[in-house]
């Protein structure tokens, strides 16, 4: 992949955490390290997966905020755009060179809607959510205003219990009132069972998206005998797409943790009842941290805390290693229980994060790396655009 | 105060969530939200307890990572420096004129060394902690080969089970090599007890501290008996400044979170009973969030969710309202209870986060507000500055 970002500017240690060609050892921590292969290979596998599956890929921007990583699954994974849920992710995306980018969320803020109106003149198709009438006149004021086409989907809530319609009625009366409205066009659906992802058992997580099939393949049935047709319906995620994949309703994925995998996702079972960290996916992200303090026997500190990572998924693991464990994490130290004492201060520790998608937000930089040389510096393209 | 920061080449709601002179109506949310009033009687409150009990106070700016606010906390707080915890956040505390710097932590990795021996070219006095022997020829070096001098605290874990020694024996045998070291000067003993700082009950926190104390004077009376004066005896955190204020053995606090309250701090009881912030301190940080969906009658979907705060400490609590409470969190969204169905979309609501450190640390701006407009725009100066 080429490097996209130029980094002469910017001095290691000081600015950024390592250059291109650096040994692995001598990266600056704590910091994001994905490995390039397993980055690579997790990327490779959905897309031709997907491409079996007769399914399009909208990878899901908002888990790395990386315009360099959009375009390596665009490329290597065949993705058709990507999804994000922020208008200011979506620019980020449409300025990176991403032709086609959903935002998969409401845009309510008159001033975010401006700037979503605005997108297709960056040169992207610009497609947003709508679960309200009311947006509708908004929206299309704003098209119209620029110049413009906004896309909408119409998002149906299949149980995630968050932004969406519920019933079929509903969307029928939305898809409408998009389609009469100047600078606007129905899109599709957007259905996304969030809540279930991370269900451990595999049955329990076909249960329901069986449910939330069924209410969108009501939905576009619907519309298709109102003569109205779906061109996008999007859903699923690491946790279900082939779910989605093999429903024969569903055209459109939007997986994002598959490329970097976390420990709360790994935890999840297969039909086989295995870990899908254990096979289906790698480990391709994760917080390279140092030991910066062992002044007590069984007890290491390394300089990975509550601000290079969000534990609200639950702790860290130490990639690789069963002899030692982080246990405790505050604002920028973790305890890492050394009970034989094989740790020696400036050692450095690979950790797959709880929850990548807020780990990844509040870093700048990802460091590739191959074979134990840095091979790529890209930057969290955006990072910090929360608004 | 004035603001420091140049923010004509930023445009509101591309680059920056406001700009002074605007109604906090228009504040792109989700933002970090800075109640002016409350913030300046807070640090004034503290700056005074400090000299009236005869303590120095230096302002832990790893809360709040910004200039503006170590600014504001020496000018009316009287705080004689900060203390952080990164060399990086010491950097940009120096260049941002900060006088008096300590890196409250251990700097092993061998780059930040050698960044820490060059702080004094900053203009600033360079001090950091040391636990282990081993780290003091390293420091020396640095400081020699820059021509620079690196003041040493010894740290002692006095129950925050992380870094430091446990022993006055250790503390004397580390004291004594600093100060053979050339470049290096012994400053004085860090003694931060962490562990207790969230308890509720204030017997139980002072019990904690008691302990600490007792090791610290401990400590402390062993050197002088050696001949070793300590010009900083530094600790206390916003949940026990008094004890260690009145303990007669420490002379520096360093608190951060009473600047700006949190949920989490804001639970923890005073010797009456009372939680501090109803009364001992006033919540003046503030997450701003508006609401994008209300697709349910009693459910308000808010723009608010992991990527602007950590929840490590809870969820937030929503400002000056009974009626509604945020009650789940996701990447990009927050889900608030709406009974009444009293929620607006686009209405904005002021959260209060469950964790001050590292939700700012998410953040790239502070909104200052008073009387409902905005008033200033400040970076979060040091964040991102991870390594």
């Amino acid at each position: 992949m080429k490097d996209m970002t130029p980094l002469d500017q910017y001095e290691v240690g000081y600015d950024i955490p390592a250059k291109p060609g650096m040994d692995e050892a001598d990266i600056q921590t704590p910091c994001l390290v994905l490995d390039l292969d397993a980055l690579e290979r997790n990327i490779k596998k959905m897309g031709d997966w997907a491409k079996a599956h007769g399914m399009r890929h909208r990878v899901h921007g908002k888990m790395h905020k990386s315009v360099d990583v959009a375009k390596m699954q665009e490329e290597l994974g065949g993705a058709c755009g990507v999804c994000c849920q922020k208008v200011s992710e979506a620019e980020a995306f449409a300025r990176g060179g991403i032709k086609d980018v959903l935002v998969s969320n409401q845009v309510r803020d008159p001033a975010k809607i401006d700037r979503l109106a605005r997108i297709p003149k960056l040169g992207a198709r610009a497609i947003c959510c709508v679960d309200d009438l009311a947006n509708v006149p908004d929206l299309s004021a704003a098209a119209v205003k620029h110049g413009t086409q906004i896309e909408c989907l119409v998002e149906i809530d299949c149980g995630a219990g968050r932004c969406g319609v519920t019933s079929t009625p509903e969307v029928v009366a939305l898809a409408k009132a998009i389609d009469a409205a100047e600078g606007l066009k129905f899109a599709g659906i957007q259905a996304y069972q969030g809540a279930m992802q991370h269900l451990d058992s595999y049955d329990e997580r076909k249960a329901k998206i069986d449910i939330a099939v069924a209410m969108v393949k009501d939905a576009v049935d619907t519309l298709k005998s109102e003569g109205i047709d779906c061109d996008i319906v999007g859903g699923g995620g690491t946790g279900s797409y082939y779910f989605e994949g093999n429903s024969g309703v569903y055209n459109e994925l939007q997986c994002g943790s598959y490329a970097f995998m976390d420990a709360d996702y790994g935890r999840i079972l297969d039909k086989d009842g295995n870990r899908i960290d254990q096979g289906e996916w790698e480990n391709a992200l994760f917080i390279l941290t140092s030991v910066m303090s062992h002044a007590k026997a069984d007890k290491a500190i390394c300089d990975a805390g509550l601000k290079a990572q969000s534990v609200d998924s639950g702790l860290p693991f130490i990639f690789g290693r069963d002899d030692v464990k982080y246990v405790k994490c505050s604002d920028e130290h973790g305890v890492i229980a050394d009970p034989d004492g094989v740790l020696k201060v400036n050692d450095k520790l690979r950790l797959v994060p709880g929850h990548c998608d807020p780990t990844c937000n509040v870093h700048d930089w990802y460091v590739g790396v191959r074979g134990g040389k840095v091979e790529t510096v890209w930057p969290v393209t955006a990072r910090g655009l929360a608004y």
